[in-house]
């Protein structure tokens, strides 16, 4: 059916293709699929009960502000008390660095829209998380990609792309999606040294920096880079912005993210986002602050490390189980995902119609990569959102599509 | 203090200036001032009751939903709920051609991502809505203009105008933001028809249609477009993309508007909402749901409009008592606004000023013209979200400031 529209679509739009990831998800929605494929935190943890008492509390208490328009900057509150948590990272910054966007999806679309023109390179990681690349893409955005390996971003060959004139870099340091890995200290002051060699700015993504199960937390590029800034006073944010979110920790449903970043910067981002939304509901705002404090967010987080580590360790059980030897897989310290290497010749997206069919999802490799061809012998896998027995059983389903390609393609299984 | 990030700001930031009402409305935060110049609903028929128990049944029984992740498109049953509401307007739509957007603010930033190119003409009323003009500035809109008058915008001058081959027409057919006025019958079909004829679709931005407190409700520009299309299927949506919001209904604090659109423009925008900000706060979806369903929203509807009726009724009594007779004002039949047209050589920037010493405040004229040196014999006054009392009180201030200017200019004041 034709429409007096569809030739009015702007130059940009002619780069958005559907997603794959969305159309995947289609397929996957039925009840006996197992599904590694969504980045979904576990819905058993929401807490509920909280959220009906804070609920009340906020309609009792302070039912105009929840309900009326509000300020585009975000809810005072709720901007302190994010400011107060960064502080425990290291973090030091005031509210006047904080605002508050409708999920970090939206400050990935406000930085894109503030920094972006047509034909400008981003500096991104290879794979990197497919929701930027798409909050990228319709401004335009062309890419420079450096691969990561298990200690995240390979900073050896950072220079050459960094003297290419990226107009900065985005990065994900912690748990990265899709990759499962997390850079390492010395790689951390590396890049921070070169972003400020090649004045190239970083975007930091942080949405699974909590959520560490195991080992040492690592310092974030923006306290790296304030220390670079010597004699500076104490809220001086430089070369880095930094993005979280409070979808993996309290829930997603409230599309609640931040961005913290130079009064400079937020004063644009204010505008920005004033003609994008106005403002992030009210509501939800002053509901998640009366959730999340008191340390109850601490507390509830502590839980959530809990049970992803556990499913962490049930996958890669199942994997070290059920996969033959010539697949790898990484080994998260946290988050939500981790990323598997199928062998030489072996197809992601074939794989991934045959595990459709032994009712079992993931997300193939190479829609993470910014290149055609890049990533095909690649997963990722989510094991947030399943039980350890789905986990395990869903490993298992998937270890038999992964053989009979192998098998197709002549690949012997190597005696282990 | 200077960043690494001013010299790396987008081209199209350089058009974006602090919004005039956002700096405006900090000068009026006093307790002491009355302000007419926000567009705030009323706060005190917010129906938090209602809420409170909306709150209690979506977390007992739709918590996961609610608070996972869901589907960019929005809410099924709330979208099912809005095309049946738009039928009793004569809109006949699917749930497949209505997009749930965080407010309409949101929807006014998809459509100019989809449809602007930079230096694309937009034409727009003189005046306009100023959120429409800040969100398509971003895109780099250019625009055609074309004056209003008591019935709208002036049709006579339509043909001109679209002569210049314009993207699309952004009108606000009732009670118009700023104007307060509403676009005649015969014109609404003059401009349909001018529409087809020159093949330049609409966007008719409609969030006060329900808020008619006199007079007869009037066909929508989409029907009348349908009516136009003889034999097309009941579904067939064409020339015209709807934009309508619980904010003014419900509560604006929810972020919640929706798009009607021809499917084909529908998938496009879900594209481009995707990267934007994944999708609407599920919570806040079926939060509304809940407390619309069942014939509440349209008893509630009933409330707004009897307060909104009677508080217009108020001021233009204030008005018309306190005035000057060389001042006039719209008279309108719904809506939040109206607008007040000053003699000539008066200046709506330095009456602001002197109003604001009277501990009275509106938003000067000027905001809502593309070009400069408009609109400088105009205000705009907000009746929805002020007391009777403080309305009375108000005005008579304000009285006092015109007076004053009046003096200074020696307008004097005719004999009544």
């Amino acid at each position: 059916m034709s429409t007096p529209w569809s030739h009015r679509f702007a130059q940009r739009t002619q780069t958005i293709k559907s997603s794959a990831i969305r159309e995947l998800l289609k397929l996957t929605q039925r009840p006996e699929v197992i599904s590694f494929a969504g980045g979904l935190p576990a819905a058993e943890l929401f807490p509920v009960d909280h959220f009906r008492d804070a609920c009340q509390r906020v309609l009792a208490d302070h039912a105009t502000a929840a309900l009326q328009y509000g300020p585009t900057e975000g809810y005072l509150p709720l901007r302190e008390m994010i400011v107060e948590n960064l502080r425990r990272y290291g973090i030091m910054a005031s509210p006047e660095n904080v605002l508050i966007t409708s999920g970090s999806q939206q400050a990935l679309d406000l930085i894109a829209k503030l920094l972006i023109n047509p034909g400008d390179r981003i500096l991104v990681e290879a794979p990197s998380y497919l929701g930027a690349l798409q909050a990228f893409n319709v401004f335009g955005a062309e890419y420079v990609t450096v691969p990561i390996d298990n200690d995240g971003i390979r900073t050896d060959l950072l220079e050459g792309a960094l003297r290419s004139g990226p107009k900065f870099m985005y990065i994900l340091p912690n748990f990265q999606n899709p990759g499962g890995v997390t850079m390492s200290v010395e790689r951390r002051r590396e890049l921070v040294f070169l972003s400020n060699k090649y004045g190239v700015p970083i975007i930091e993504d942080d949405p699974y920096g909590q959520l560490r199960f195991e080992g040492e937390h690592l310092p974030p590029l923006v306290v790296l880079d304030r220390d670079n800034m010597r004699g500076d006073s104490t809220y001086q944010l430089g070369n880095v912005i930094y993005l979280s979110t409070f979808s993996k920790t309290l829930a997603p449903g409230l599309r609640l993210g931040w961005i913290v970043a130079p009064p400079e910067v937020i004063a644009k981002l204010v505008q920005l986002k004033q003609g994008a939304d106005l403002h992030t509901s009210t509501f939800n705002q002053i509901v998640a602050y009366e959730v999340a404090r008191g340390g109850f967010l601490e507390e509830h987080i502590k839980t959530i490390r809990a049970v992803y580590g556990e499913r962490r360790r049930v996958m890669i059980k199942a994997l070290e189980e059920f996969f033959p030897p010539e697949v790898s897989w990484t080994h998260p310290q946290g988050g939500l995902f981790l990323w598997v290497t199928l062998p030489e010749g072996m197809d992601c997206q074939k794989l991934f119609r045959a595990a459709v069919e032994q009712n079992v999802a993931f997300v193939p490799g190479d829609c993470f990569y910014t290149q055609e061809g890049e990533g095909l012998r690649n997963f990722r896998l989510n094991f947030s959102a399943s039980s350890p027995e789905r986990i395990r059983e869903g490993i298992r389903r998937l270890s038999i599509a992964v053989r009979q390609q192998m098998e197709e393609l002549h690949i012997v299984p190597a005696l282990v």
